[in-house]
C-alpha cells in the first residue's frame, strides 16, 4: 500500500470511504494485558517515563484490535513535571502536585522541555518501528488551560473553580503560566514529532464551564499561540484540538484556531459537528457509558454518528476516553461494524 | 403601579427598558441574616419544610436588595421525600438518599405529591402576602433526571454516572422513573400556581454530557410532557426552563420544548443566547466566580451581557448558583448598575 494512513488522509481534509477509527484510552486498564504490564511498574509516572513499558502499553491494543491509529502512552502532567513542579499518583485517588515553582524558574525550562522528555520521543520511536506503515501514530499534550488548573489546583478538582478563580483574581500570574505552558507544549510536542509522531492531539480536557470572554482567554488564544509556535519551529505535522465540554463553542474554537481537525465529545449534538465539519476535519463522539452498555442500541449510535458524520472528513472515537470496565466485546462490536473486522 | 412586574412582562416576550434581575441562591449561605436563620433549625430538610423558617429565607434578601424577583426557599429533593424515599443532608456532605422505592408504590403517589408538600405552598403564601406587588414570586422543582440521578445514584456524584449507566442499561426502569416524576412535579408545581407562584422555573441541573439521544429522552422529551400536563392541569402560569451544561443543545430545547424562557448557564456564549432569544425569553448567565471576584472585569461582564442580550426579552441572573462567599458589595455592585440601585 502505497496510499497514506487513513487517519492522515482524514487529516488533510479527505472524505475516506470509512472513517479511521480509534479510541481515546485504548492502551490501559479495560486490557488485561495492560493490567499486567502495570503491576510491574512501581508507580504510575515512573511507567510512563519507561520507554520499553510505555511502548509496549501503546501496542498492546494495536495488536489486540484493528485500530487505525496508536496514540503514545504518556501523561498530561509529565509537563508540569518537566518545569519542575512534583507530580505524584496516589493510587486511587487521581494526580497530586507539589508548590507551584516560580514563573522565572518554569520559563528557564521550557525551551528543554523536549529534552527532559526525550523518553516520551523513546517510546514513539520505539511504536513507529513496531507499527505497520498504514497505521498512523499520535503524539500529544495537555492543553495549557487544562494542565495549568493542575498546576494551580494542586490537585484534579471536578469543577475547576479554584483555578477559574484564579483567571479572575491574579489574571497576570495565570496569562503568564499560560504562556509558559504554550512554549514548553510546543518543544515537547515539536520532539514527539521528530520522534515518529505523524499526528499531534492538544487535550483541553477542562474547557467546560468557560463564559466567553474565558474560553477566548484560556482556549482560544492559547491554543492559536501553541499552534503559531508550534509551526515557527518548522513543525508541519497535522493537530487535532480537543475543546472537551465547549460544543456550543466548537465552531468558534475551529474558526479561531488553525488545527486540522477539532475533537467533540460526547456531548456535541450532531448538528453542531456538520457545521464545525463545513470548516475542519471532526473526530468523535461515541459515549464512552454506552459503549460500556453494548447491545443494539450501540450499534444504532454507530451508525448514526457514521451517517451524520461520515460524509465529510470524520475520524471515529469516543467522546471521552474508554471505561475501564468495558468489556472488549463491546469494543469488536463497534470496529467490526466500521472496519469489518472485530479483532485482529 | 398597575403594571405587571418586570419579570412577568419578559416572560410574556416583551422588551424592557432595563431587565429584571434576580440571583440563583439569592436566598442563602452568602446573607449572614441567612446564616444565623438557619441555624436555628436542626437539620436543612426540616429548615425547608418549615413555612416560617423558609419564608423569612425567601424574604431576606428582598429586604436588602432590589431583586426584582424571589423564588421561594425549598429543595428539589422535596419530590423525592414525597413519593417515600428518605433524604437526607449530610452538613459538609450534601444528599443521601434512601432505597429507590418500587415503581408502583411511587406512582401511587404522585397526584399527591403537592398536597404532600403543602407547606411549600403556604411558604409561597407568606411570601407572597409580604411582597410588594410588583415584584414577582418564582416556584420551582427539579426537573425529572436531574431528581432522578440523586434516586438512582443515592448522592450526588459530579459526573452523574451511574444515573446516565442506567439510562442506557435499564431504559425501561429509568423512563418509568421519569414518568412517575413529571406526573409528581406537574401536581407540585400546580400547587405552587394556586399557591402564589407567578412564574415556575425546571432546573435541570445535569443536562450536561448527554449525547443526542439521551438529551432527547432524558431531557426535552420529560420537559415536554411536563408543560404539557401542567397545561392540562390547568396551570397558566409561564414557565423558565434551565437545561443547564448543554448550551449546544438550548436552541434544540427552546424549540421542542413550550416553556416562556430558557435559562443559560455560565458558558453559553452570547451568540447562543441571541439564537435562543429569537425563539423564546432568556435568562442568565453571569459567571457566579466573577461576581465573588468583583473589580471592573464584573462591570464589563454586565455591561456585555446586557449589551448583547438586553435588545429582547431578557432576565438578568447568573449562570450558576451564587456561592457562600461572594462579597455582599458585589452584589451591590451589579445591582447597582442594572437597577440604579445597589441596596433598598
Amino acid at each position: 500500500m502505497s496510499q497514506a494512513p487513513l487517519l492522515l488522509r482524514v487529516l488533510s481534509g479527505e472524505t475516506t470511504q470509512r472513517p479511521p477509527v480509534w479510541f481515546m484510552r485504548q492502551a490501559g486498564r479495560h486490557l488485561p494485558e495492560y493490567r499486567a504490564l502495570r503491576a510491574k511498574a512501581p508507580d504510575f509516572v515512573s511507567f510512563c517515563l519507561n520507554p520499553e513499558m510505555a511502548a509496549e502499553a501503546t501496542l498492546q491494543p494495536m495488536r489486540r484490535y484493528p485500530f487505525d491509529a496508536s496514540i503514545v502512552f504518556a501523561d498530561i502532567l509529565l509537563i508540569p513535571k518537566a518545569l519542575g513542579q512534583d507530580v505524584r499518583f496516589e493510587t486511587g485517588e487521581g494526580p497530586r502536585l507539589g508548590a507551584l515553582p516560580s514563573i522565572e524558574s518554569m520559563r528557564e525550562r521550557t525551551a528543554d522541555a523536549g529534552a527532559a522528555l526525550a523518553v516520551v520521543g523513546e517510546t514513539l520511536a520505539r511504536v513507529r518501528e513496531a507499527l505497520e506503515p498504514e497505521r498512523a501514530l499520535i503524539g500529544f499534550c495537555g492543553a495549557p488551560w487544562t494542565v495549568a488548573t493542575y498546576m494551580l489546583d494542586g490537585e484534579g478538582r471536578e469543577d475547576r473553580a479554584s483555578a477559574r478563580r484564579f483567571a479572575y483574581e491574579r489574571p497576570e500570574q495565570v496569562d503568564a503560566l499560560l504562556d509558559v505552558l504554550v512554549e514548553a507544549s510546543a518543544h515537547y510536542l515539536a520532539m514527539q514529532a521528530r520522534s515518529g509522531a505523524q499526528a499531534l492531539k492538544i487535550f483541553e480536557s477542562w474547557a467546560e464551564g468557560l463564559p466567553d470572554q474565558l474560553f477566548e482567554r484560556l482556549v482560544i488564544r492559547p491554543h492559536a499561540k501553541l499552534v503559531a509556535r508550534l509551526r515557527e519551529l518548522g513543525v508541519e505535522t497535522p493537530l487535532i484540538g480537543f475543546p472537551r465540554g465547549a460544543a456550543a463553542s466548537a465552531e468558534k474554537y475551529a474558526a479561531a484556531v488553525p488545527v486540522q481537525a477539532v475533537a467533540l465529545d460526547t456531548a456535541c449534538p450532531l448538528e453542531v459537528g456538520k457545521r464545525v465539519q463545513a470548516k475542519v476535519a471532526i473526530q468523535g463522539a461515541l459515549d464512552p457509558l454506552l459503549l460500556r452498555a453494548g447491545g443494539p442500541e450501540l450499534d444504532a449510535r454507530v451508525e448514526e454518528l457514521i451517517e451524520a458524520w461520515g460524509k465529510g472528513p470524520y475520524v471515529f472515537n469516543l467522546g471521552h476516553g474508554i471505561l475501564p470496565d468495558t468489556p472488549i466485546p463491546h469494543v469488536e462490536q463497534v470496529l467490526k461494524r466500521i472496519t469489518g473486522a472485530g479483532s485482529r
